[in-house]
């Protein structure tokens, strides 16, 4: 019997993870953690992942007990579990990862890095300011010239889209709109439109950030 | 016949492929990308990765040719090209899996802000340095008292430990010294011994960041 519990909140990295079970269709239960009230740094989450971050996921079918944390690691231990969305041959793989490593690496920091100074820092900085939109604005230039040429980051719909989405979704952290990047708005609007994503993104119900 | 041509310079990132292409032992030429003197924004680097980062990795034997951007993804494609350095069964590659996207997706970017805006922003902020070091000492804190535990970031020697040391041995970017986090610098003690290792971080020839 296949037991899932993620531990997560209204975050971009947990909703990354969401959208995903969503898209697979595997029954899962969620155990809210309230990252705004410290929830992260107490048990359970504090013996789950030491890092002290959302999203995290156990595992238990049958005798197997699996804890996985990042997730980046959770997407791509998903997608080879159940071979769905993360292509085996090298191609269309290796487009897969490329862009699934823009999301992680990239467009999540710089998102995260002007969240933070243009609203949770508690002196305000300028030129922070400025250096992060910037930063946010080069990963959306490139992604508005790539979604110009093909329908999805990588071939068909993927973890990579996956990993991007939510966070795309949170463009007014950096003070974008997407009506300025109409390549990413159509690729928004694409990815808006599927029940996977509308139910994961619904999660964790009554969760906020405000 | 097996061609790579990595497109590297002496960034923590570029190193990441060229210890594990070292590790690997298999023959590559470097062509260096001077991105002090923005190389990485003109042909060839513009149309292999108009993301201008380095390193890009091309690939190709006999039909089969591979363009490979984003550091971590390169990682993992030789490593499953090669089946080395990342475990197929289940909780082992969950564990590199992980301990992989620690290194990409917090240490390395906080790493990064950190050195921005200590060594290269031309106007100081002192919140912005004190936010950018306090999040590469989270990282370091989460590593130490891992490595107190185990000698390598996930089992075995990995693309997870591969990931991490280049930019480890950066610590200066972020105002660290190793002494204070004893594990880590164990854990760095032991990698550095590895001819592999020596022979990557050395790669390309007479390149700086300074």
């Amino acid at each position: 019997m296949l037991n899932i519990v993620l531990y997560a909140w209204a975050t971009p990295n947990s909703r990354r993870v969401t959208i995903m079970l969503e898209e697979l269709g595997v029954p899962y239960r969620i155990h809210p953690i309230n990252i705004r009230a410290g929830e992260q740094f107490e048990p359970p989450m504090s013996t789950l992942n030491p890092f002290g971050k959302v999203p995290v996921l156990t595992w238990s079918e049958c005798e197997e007990t699996r804890v996985l944390t990042e997730s980046g690691a959770i997407l791509v231990a998903l997608a080879e579990r159940y071979t769905r969305l993360l292509p085996s041959e090298d191609g269309p793989r290796d487009a897969v990862l490329q862009w699934l490593m823009v999301g992680l690496t990239a467009l999540a920091p710089a998102t995260g890095q002007a969240h933070h100074w243009r609203s949770l820092a508690m002196e305000r900085c300028d030129v922070a300011i400025d250096h992060a939109v910037t930063a946010v604005r080069r990963v959306y230039d490139l992604l508005e010239e790539h979604l110009g040429r093909q329908a999805f980051l990588a071939g068909d719909y993927s973890i990579a889209d996956i990993a991007a989405y939510p966070w795309i979704e949170r463009c007014e952290w950096a003070g974008l709109v997407l009506h300025e990047y109409p390549s990413i708005e159509r690729w928004h609007g694409e990815i808006s439109k599927r029940d996977a994503v509308r139910r994961g993104m619904a999660q964790p119900a009554g969760a906020t950030l405000d």
